[in-house]
């Protein structure tokens, strides 16, 4: 249920902080033949575009260079009579050229295909310049001409994208990675969080394209390394705290067209992120006026995760589908991860009520802290296995592990230990988005293992960027790189950015020692 | 060839002279199911579409009651959670509700499918009001949603078109008709011509939407016993004129968009017609002005068509394809009717040059008139089968002896005997289209045989009523409704300028007597 709990002016202020887009005009960097050979895809230059003579089943692969969020023009001539009946043409956009080689017809997976990003129109008049009205995310465009009156040829006399984005390169820290690897790796990162930030920080440019909490907090980190559009993260913040849903909780995502709204959607993890996201951005700003004005928000998410809790302490575990996010392993049990999120959202508050001076809050908050983690450690940890099991039938997962350290159920050297132990575990649940990989590395770095999380990014998200990646993919598995949970690759996101993790590791971690 | 002869100061006078266009918002007269049984097409009141929860698959029928040239606007809403994905919907607009069953893929033909009109549109904002950019004519829509996210239900709160027309039934001459059977043929006439009448005299709203010279010349007859907007009539005889082929030739048919041009097609008998039309509104206006301005193009068309008679004055035949239209049959012969035409076009030239003083040119045409009538009666009569033959297969049409007829190559008594035989001659090749039996009409009427050319007239337009139709086809075959010269009905234009007689012939010759 979503409530009537709209606090309008948080909700102004929201609206006065979000950016105005930027535009740039992109233009095609060549043509070429797109086409497989042994299942692979191979892609060649060929011919300029505006060299060909277009007519009935024609095609031609635009590709712009670089994964682009915007506009298509087309302007568009022709040779032979006077054109004397529309145009009919199939435009379909690719972020990543496997999605040219699936068929829209062909998909039924249970995400909506009306986000493949494929348009039949008809264009009445010919010479004339279009601009699409939909905005797209994509590196290539393929144009497919369906049928053409035989009295003429269709000539794309030009063609071209006007990108959008909040941010432009120029406003980039300047950053000095340590190889060229690691500077590719966070160009592709850098490029990954400029065209998810529209005028929220969308999810992915191509699919969902809402202001989601988790990815949010991830963007929000990249963004203090990168872009430091500091006052967008604080607009997003407002906008949370402006609509909640029932009972204040912090919704999972919003909606801003055609209004400001909060979607039904409700994640114990997310709701608790704000808490963490309102920190890191106090960190970020020492912005202490929205920290004292969105306290009350954050708070009522502890109040709220309480209700979660069992007599002792323990989040109690849910067969509702997605209660709690983690990550996208169907599999995955999540109490384990969620007591570890709860104590991470608890470590945030209790910093936040000493910058505000809450001494009894903190009090309060501190003790609640200690009952969790001792739940946790009394009633999670298997002895024998020398790790946090999850839910009745005691699984064991990477995810559990990662949140206990990230929470500090665990510390020090034990916390060392079980980050090793990590790799090794018997059957353990593993991870499957840069979502999750970006929690893992964190928890690498939080036991001081920086090495070993430097290795891990460069495989993980260098597996990606040796695939051909231009931004970073909402999934990855190393070992299935078409593998996707909604059914298809035609309706993956390859802009997402919860991928975005490696400008924040990098540029944080890992800058070029000072000579 | 295009010509570079435009003439800027007829086309600046031509569109000082176009019409607005008139917008009337027509709200959905019904929402209907059409489905087949037994190969008959049903169509049923249904539940109001607004009711209608629309999920993936779901399809709604709307009915707008009468035949709409215009643009469709959707009002939608949604019930369930707020919308988290575009819509994906395909919209077919039918004039004729046999279209909804013909699929844009399975059509071969050889006119553009790029005519269907047919659209598949995303809509990314739920709720929201759409207006489709692009002009569609038809009766019916058809609404499928392809995809939806299964969050939530879509509903068409409100759908309607805005009507476009240059004019509107206020300006309509009033008429009664001597029977309720032949008001209903007037009134469908006059809705055919009414939604061709738009920025230009159309030949069709669907298919085409150009101004054809063949069209133009029936829609200004129509027009003067209608809605009497002669200045359109006016403008459009401006823009031949401004806009000629090589030589001063007029085109068979001219664009407006991007840029008012004329199209490479030429044909015999559309450029003679120009005389014709030029006269008729001399007729029906008295302005003076026009027909002086305009003759000198007049004059040329003849002077063109002397280029196409041999030594004896007989047109010589062709065989490229389209080189006189007469009727849309391809076994049609048009030796014979090209003659007939060109004697037609010779008697309203030798009038224009009797308003105008221009004696030695009278002289002049006259003089080839009697020529060209020698040439027709001498070599084209057969003498045994009492009846015009064309080509040198000796071919008999009834469109050669409606012509012959029209042109005055044979009159009085002989002519009206000829009108008779015209039904029984044997093999003759037939009329395939509305608009060469205008002709027959008219030649029926020219030989005094009012009775007879009623009842053709209440026969074959009245099939089409009694077929259903709210406009008069491009095409209609007694023997077989869906005929299509195209390949398929889906291309057929249900509302086809040439169409529109019945209200020149029923208002000119056959009002109401007077008590």
């Amino acid at each position: 249920m979503i409530s009537d709990m709209r606090n309008q002016e948080f909700l102004n202020k929201a609206l006065s902080l979000l950016p105005a887009l930027k535009e740039t005009k992109v233009e095609v960097a060549q043509t070429v033949e797109v086409y497989k050979e042994d299942s692979e895809i191979k892609i060649e230059k060929t011919e300029t575009y505006s060299n060909k003579q277009l007519n009935k089943g024609s095609r031609i692969y635009l590709d712009f260079g670089d994964h682009q969020v915007g506009y298509l023009h087309l302007k568009l001539g022709y040779t032979g009579s006077h054109p004397d009946a529309p145009v009919w043409m199939r435009i379909h956009f690719a972020e990543n050229p496997v999605e040219l080689f699936e068929n829209a017809k062909n998909y039924s997976g249970w995400i909506c295909s009306s986000w493949i990003e494929e348009e039949q129109i008809h264009i009445d008049t010919i010479p004339s310049e279009i601009k699409l009205p939909r905005r797209y995310a994509f590196r290539y465009v393929m144009i497919e001409i369906l049928d053409l009156s035989n009295k003429f040829n269709l000539i794309v006399e030009d063609a071209f994208c006007t990108a959008v984005s909040s941010v432009d390169d120029e406003e980039l820290c300047e950053f000095q990675a340590q190889s060229k690897q690691l500077a590719r790796l966070d160009q592709i990162a850098c490029r990954t969080l400029h065209n998810c930030m529209q005028t929220v920080f969308e999810d992915g440019p191509k699919r969902d394209r809402r202001l989601w909490m988790g990815d949010l907090r991830m963007q929000a980190l990249a963004n203090y390394e990168t872009y430091q559009k500091n006052d967008m993260v604080k607009a997003c913040l407002y906008l949370f705290a402006a609509l909640p849903m029932q009972d204040g909780k912090v919704g999972a995502c919003l909606f801003l067209e055609p209004e400001p709204e909060v979607d039904d959607t409700q994640m114990f993890d997310y709701s608790l992120f704000f808490i963490n996201t309102l920190w890191d951005y106090y960190e970020a700003t020492n912005d202490r006026e929205t920290l004292e004005e969105l306290w009350p928000t954050a708070l009522r998410q502890i109040e709220l995760a309480k209700e979660h809790l069992d007599e002792e302490y323990l989040v109690r575990d849910s067969d509702v589908l997605g209660w709690c996010f983690v990550d996208w392993n169907l599999n995955l049990n999540k109490q384990a991860s969620a007591q570890g999120i709860l104590l991470y959202a608890l470590s945030a508050a209790i910093r936040i009520t000493q910058v505000l001076g809450e001494v009894l809050e903190e009090e309060k908050l501190a003790e609640l802290y200690c009952e969790c983690r001792n739940a946790a450690n009394v009633r999670l940890w298997d002895k024998e296995k020398q790790c946090y099991i999850s839910g009745k039938d005691r699984q064991v997962s990477v995810a559990s592990q990662v949140w206990m350290v990230l929470g500090e159920a665990v510390e020090d050297s034990a916390a060392q230990q079980l980050m090793d132990r990590v790799e090794n575990l018997d059957n353990a649940e593993g991870m499957v988005t840069p979502y999750m990989y970006h929690n893992y590395i964190d928890a690498l770095l939080h036991v001081g293992e920086k090495n070993k999380a430097l290795q891990k990014l460069e495989t993980y998200w260098g597996g990606m960027v040796r695939l051909g990646a231009d931004t970073f993919w909402e999934l990855y598995n190393p070992e299935n790189a078409d593998e996707s949970p909604y059914g298809g690759t035609i309706v993956n996101s390859y802009c997402h950015a919860w991928s975005c993790g490696p400008a924040y590791f990098l540029r944080k971690y890992f800058k070029m020692k000072e000579e």
